[in-house]
């Protein structure tokens, strides 16, 4: 019924945001858990080492959190890191960002349809569970480098 | 919806449901993408083959909402298939439940919190999204053992 949709709330913004957060903190244990030079090299079936990985998940979240809040869609190109420390500087940089616009989104943007990038029409719900489920989706791939390295990754469930 | 300014509706039941079963279909397309033998037996760093990692999803969807709806967690344990026409009448068999059963959840156990199981101490919300997180993990995996086989994987972006 359309009376218990627009009554029921499923996820509120915050718990959203807490969510996203705790995926990221895991992400990050995965980062650091690589060993510096397999962070950059490693790969299986000719995919991206996972640093690249990670790369693609920062440039993807504040530009989307920013898109959200605004309505306007612009990337973010950062040059490449060349070491995990750099890496994780970029992360936690985006982590602070993320936290501190969270709260600057209008609330009717979650269900409101946007065409973020000029390419991907959705609404804004939409599109930060697309966020979050990429990377999801990498790091995933990232437990299978590690365990192939013989690393012990850190445990899916813990955020 | 006129009035989602004030209500700041972030998800509805409905759109959780798609997003779901969106994540579902892509699944299937993975569980079909594997070499028949290679399903059962293809594995890289000591990790389970994709089908048991789609046999954890099985297991965990459907009970996990009978739970959501009824406060009563009880656990699914087929046994185990052998072939993927097995595999994919099971994986029908339980998106067909999932379509099914959905309206039923009462409204407020989204943000009900409540023990899945026993163990998973977590709120509605929380209970679904760590299901469909867990299968979007375990299909990242599955996306190294496809490519580590030579085989092009469907399009994550495709649901």
């Amino acid at each position: 019924m359309a009376s218990s949709s627009s009554t029921s709330i499923v996820i509120t913004p915050e718990q959203l945001l807490e969510d996203w957060q705790g995926h990221r903190r895991l992400t990050r244990r995965m980062i650091e858990a690589f060993p510096d030079e397999s962070l950059f090299t490693y790969s299986i079936g000719g995919m991206r080492p996972f640093s690249s990985l990670a790369m693609e998940v920062i440039k993807m979240a504040v530009p989307i959190l920013r898109g959200e809040i605004t309505g306007e869609w612009t990337s973010y190109d950062p040059p490449n890191p060349t070491t995990k420390a750099e890496l994780l500087g970029l992360w936690d940089s985006a982590t602070a960002d993320i936290d501190r616009l969270w709260p600057d989104i209008p609330p009717h943007r979650f269900q409101e349809v946007d065409t973020a990038f000029g390419q991907w029409k959705m609404a804004g719900y939409a599109m930060f569970l697309y966020a979050i489920d990429n990377e999801i989706h990498h790091r995933g791939q990232g437990y299978v480098y590690l365990r192939s390295l013989g690393i012990e990754p850190p445990p899916f469930y813990e955020r």
